[in-house]
């Protein structure tokens, strides 16, 4: 485990349906980021505002026989970047909306987001498991997708897996997240990186509006770094993932240790 | 259940080991009050930092067999007041960092803090049981007490068992809870009722600090009132109780319905 390392949440605003030059976008930007980690948002590839599946299913990139997919592998070998990012993803006739941690040697982990947001559902399909942690060199790594944040069942989940930092690309529309992260990292006692983008889409009946200010939050809950809500930002902070393991907060407490699970078995049905 | 109530939070200073003259306040604010609901501090009718086991056993109160306990519920009956508070709770040959809930009729329910802070640990039996949410003509009421916050799980299984009102005494010493209580009350969609206390205590080798700022949030998050950080001050906020049965994000967003229990497995074991 590295002791220390750079991290990066790159916000920006894509072009709706132009892959391509998202593509080029996040090679330009995580060349320019110089990081360990760099976190894109949620859909950063196609935009997110589809007028139906079928067009979803026609932006979405298939993992293991795409062109789309081994120019973002290429992106993360050529930088030396573990890159994580948010993207519509083909699986057969399925279609989800999954993010991808990819690390410098190209291996791909996908999670696939179990919680979706409103039009979501008419879209995409629901994951098919629980987001699942990643040992690298960099720490152990949990990602969820935006809506996730308000189930704090996901992020606990995580961190109980040993998670050093939550990786967490966004399309926010709503203004809560950004505050609620706050007890994310300090009841988890974990690093958490919302990469959000920013920007307005008009495409369907509504328009979406999205909030910007993506953050860095230590496990201690302090905010290391914040973008503006309306422009291209790479925001950064040198972390040590280890200070994640640490979940002493007294000399008679450590607050994973205090946990009662045999009281908790409410959480278990809906 | 009632459409609308005054819900109140009295945040005041006890003098350590003063038990009568605590309930004498309790008294006296309570009516000042004028509410359907107040919620003390934890401890308050002992104050914090016990020496030892044996002065807190000294100092703890029998519920069915006490004349402390007895006044708590004259109180409740004469001021026509749903009142909960926290005590020291003696049961046999074991004592609980308690909170009890008195109905105006004299109905008395207790929770007993389950995850016990610090040197609290060397004083106090840990709960028993893990807390039960209580219907009453003013709002399913649920309790949790100061350390409680840290853990997700509480708070949440409490909303998903219906509670609307989650009142919450705490001796805060750490800064952390008033805003991590923002997450807690928008992720379950119910009100939160933080009563702290403030001021200082000196009894031991160390010096205790609490923080005060008692607050009252609504189910979306909203400060509906907040005090300052070192004076009594009754605060409170009319609210409507039947807010918290929706749940409702978007058109197709329930967010409890939207939960996915099945991908919650981690949460039963530490």
């Amino acid at each position: 485990l590295k002791t220390e390392i750079k991290a990066s949440c790159i916000q920006f605003c894509p072009e709706f349906g132009d892959t391509v030059g998202s593509i080029n976008r996040i090679f330009e930007l995580t060349t320019k980021a110089e990081s360990d980690l760099v976190v894109f948002p949620e859909l950063i590839t196609s935009g997110y505002e589809f007028k139906d599946r079928e067009e979803c299913f026609s932006l979405s990139i298939d993992v293991s026989n795409s062109s789309e997919f081994a120019n973002l592998i290429e992106i993360a070998v050529k930088t030396h970047t573990y890159l994580v990012l948010g993207f519509p993803e083909r699986a057969g006739d399925q279609v989800f909306n999954s993010s991808a941690l990819i690390s410098p040697s190209g291996e791909t982990n996908i999670y696939r987001k179990i919680q979706l947001f409103d039009r979501e559902k008419e879209i995409f399909d629901p994951g098919d498991e629980a987001p699942k942690v990643i040992k690298t060199e960099i720490g152990n790594i949990g990602m969820m997708i935006c809506f996730d944040w308000i189930f704090p069942e996901i992020c606990r989940s995580l961190a109980l897996d040993g998670a050093h930092i939550i990786c967490h690309p966004s399309n926010l529309v709503l203004s809560y997240c950004q505050r609620a992260m706050f007890a994310r990292s300090v009841e988890n006692g974990v690093f958490t990186i919302t990469c959000n983008r920013y920007g307005v889409e008009r495409r369907t009946d509504r328009q979406l509006q999205f909030t910007g200010r993506s953050q860095i939050l230590s496990p201690k809950g302090k905010l290391l770094a914040q973008a503006s809500e309306n422009e291209d930002s790479i925001i950064f902070a040198n972390i040590r993932p280890a200070d994640a393991d640490d979940k002493k907060l007294t000399d008679l407490n450590q607050f994973f240790e205090d946990r009662r699970p045999e009281f908790y078995q409410r959480l278990q049905t809906k």
